[in-house]
């Protein structure tokens, strides 16, 4: 068969299928603030029905948190097409601060602008309009040919946003009827806002949260200070350690076990022309600060950091207070990549801290997440197939990428379902997810249903 | 004259005096907070009241900030006794956390205790109950004598916990009013609760807050982190390079001009035979954490010291955020001793931390207080009287000794008015002045009250 028809229906239903997005934008589904759990019920809702009205069986599956959204569809009969999973999320960040907003985050707007047409709102980049990129192309399919050309399960969360509490319970109780020959996620974005990816590497993340405590209770830095310990002056220590002047993580056995690249991979990535400078450049940055011996897309792609995301000790507020504090405060994440064990890092960066304590202090550690590296398999007929789609959409070829986020969803379709998992995403660099003014341009919404559509064919055109 | 008949005036009004003093705690006089500003006022009220009831010439004095309590009393007629200042505050600590009090901060109460008698409540060792100790010996000397011994200022400030923002300038715009011979503040503690004390230097301080600024927005640690310069590594190695391994200083030039120790003072302090391993033990610690080659007392009397009171940057919340933050913050303030100048200091310290700035990044300064030490004239013979007198009234003699806080009020009697000026007070160590369930021994306030007519008598007896 031939694709074109349904891309000129992509086309032609551009209009309504903006209106219905824009109708599932309007519903303020935060799933972080339980005062919005009616909205992410209604958000849910929206999807069955809108599943239901291209013949899918959905419903909107009860969880302790907000419902998960699950639509299974046949394809034609006696067909050898691949049975394929989309995952998506409808629920989005908190707006704050609003003041910082143009117009009301949940009232969406078109705006036409000297880079193009947008839609401006909450959700509307991620991952709302991402996620109906999908289901836009399956129903110009639908309404095409008259049936989806494989059997999908569709899978959309509404909790990605408040770290997924109920996801990893739904898909263990629920993995006979979830899993499929190969996942796709559409929660990423384009490479520099042009070229089409699909992410083969995603880093993995470690966090931890510590207390470093010396005096028994705050003292006065008059009476005391010079006699007795200062935890801020340990913490500073701590965390100045942590790093070397080479911008190496100093925490033993860090690095162990970590591949190189390989020749291929690092020839295609050399081959993106990375723009670091202007990345960098855009947030007022002129220096790659990482590994001082590799080079900026092995820094966010494809090595291990270690950031400190919080500190906090002593008098914060206004003015000046004279206490020497009796603790002090850090939280740390690591991004981890192939070949490190979380909880062997964990373990390891508590022995350096410990060590680094003065008799009178003491320590206490909070874990939180601890998630190893997600690498996609990409010797997947699939990943070529959906590399020759896209470049067949888009003015660049497509590339396959890394991700320095972390997205353990698509760790857990590996892990708990034994699926690979694809992930491609038509996000740009300057969408301000979880940022007041978020956008998606239409260019993103109309080429990623195209996307979409190409990737199904190619996916299934042999079949 | 004899000392005697005061005396036992005092034991016999003790109940009283007491009672007197309760009455004045009970007014929440709360500089810093603006909802508390009328009872500043009445405690101001008060305290005319009672001065007038000696025959004092008082009134309230008008500034921008709380009243000043100004008296004046003449001493006998032809007398060549010295004119004595007593400066004393009437404004208290913010109370909070109130759930911690087991009373109401402003009910005060009697205790009996295994150590003997208190009166718990805000203000009542600091600094109603040090302030009216000297009232209370005023009383009774007129009460017994009819007239008080020497032309005698009272100087009540109502905004020493809120920075007297109105003190210099009243200070200045009154000056020959204020002027006399000698300047007597109780604003100051026993040596280790036993042993009198007068305190002959005093720290200064320097405080500065500073911002680190990296990118010029926070960014997301999955795509930035590793390449994007996190600011707060960058402060913690500013705060961690603080302090070499031997607890000295490295700001260039900050132990420049500071003298030793006099041979004398040495061996007097030595014969202190302070308890250090007690008072770190009191608050959980063990080891002197300041220089290494210096004695416990001098790191908290006559050296200088760094301190940090306070960090932020990042999300401090509960739960995580991965955020690389724009920015990171600290607070610092330097104890300085005779020799450092506060400005240059000031100087040194910035040009410190600017030369440990990577390219990315920029730095804030916001300077806050800026005072140097005070070292008063103890060659005075009004020092040595006042020794003998609080050996007599005490099981242990009197001590000269440092402070490691710092009294602007000391150094401004100097600089302002050209006067001399002497510290004694009568607190004790575990009084959790600034704290909840603040007390002051009925000890401190009943020989307080007799120390200070011991005090008066000595330095006027021979007039």
């Amino acid at each position: 068969m031939s694709i074109d028809a349904v891309l000129s229906r992509i086309d032609d239903q551009l209009p309504e299928a903006t209106e219905r997005l824009l109708d599932l934008l309007r519903i303020p589904s935060i799933s972080t603030d339980p005062a919005y759990a009616e909205h992410c019920q209604n958000a849910a809702d929206w999807l069955v029905r809108d599943l239901q009205s291209l013949g899918i069986k959905a419903e909107a599956r009860k969880t302790p948190g907000h419902p998960m959204v699950v639509g299974h569809v046949e394809g034609p009969k006696d067909s050898a097409a691949p049975h394929l999973l989309f995952y998506g999320h409808y629920d989005v960040q908190p707006v704050d601060p609003l003041e910082l907003w143009n117009n009301d985050p949940f009232d969406p707007q078109l705006e036409d602008t000297p880079n193009g047409r947008l839609i401006r709102g909450r959700g509307s980049s991620d991952d709302k309009g991402q996620l109906m990129t999908f289901v836009e192309a399956c129903r110009a399919w639908k309404e095409v040919n008259g049936t989806l050309p494989c059997a999908i399960t569709f899978f959309f969360e509404g909790e990605e946003e408040s770290g997924s509490p109920s996801l990893t319970p739904f898909m263990e109780e629920n993995a006979e009827e979830l899993r499929a020959d190969l996942a796709l996620i559409c929660d990423t974005g384009l490479f520099q806002s042009k070229t089409p990816a699909i992410v083969t590497m995603l880093r993995g993340m470690l966090s931890e949260e510590f207390t470093i405590t010396g005096p028994r209770v705050d003292l006065h830095s008059g009476f005391f200070g010079g006699l007795a310990i200062n935890p801020i002056r340990v913490l500073s220590q701590v965390l100045a350690d942590l790093h070397d002047d080479q911008g190496r993580v100093t925490v033993p056995g860090f690095y162990d076990g970590i591949p190189e690249l390989s020749d291929e991979v690092r020839a295609q990535w050399d081959g993106l022309g990375f723009d670091w400078q202007n990345f960098l450049g855009g947030v007022g940055l002129s220096k790659p600060a990482g590994e001082q011996d590799r080079t900026p897309l092995e820094m966010i792609w494809s090595r291990p950091t270690a950031e400190v995301n919080g500190i906090w000790g002593g008098y914060t507020g206004d003015g000046f207070k004279t206490v020497l504090p009796a603790q002090a405060h850090a939280k740390i994440s690591f991004r981890l990549v192939d070949g490190q064990d979380p909880l062997k890092l964990r373990a390891a960066f508590r022995d350096f801290v410990q060590s680094r304590l003065p008799e009178d202090c003491s320590v206490e550690f909070k874990g939180h997440g601890a998630s190893p590296a997600s690498i996609m398999d990409n010797t997947d007929p699939a990943f070529e197939a959906a590399r020759q789609a896209l470049s067949e959409e888009w003015p660049e070829p497509a590339a396959f990428v890394g991700c320095g986020g972390s997205i353990p969803i698509a760790g857990h379709f590996g892990s708990i379902l034994g699926m690979n998992a694809m992930l491609v995403g038509f996000g740009k660099d300057d969408d301000a997810i979880h940022s007041p003014n978020e956008k998606y341009d239409m260019e993103s919404f109309h080429k990623g249903t195209r996307s979409w559509a190409r990737i199904l064919h190619r996916l299934t055109d042999n079949a």
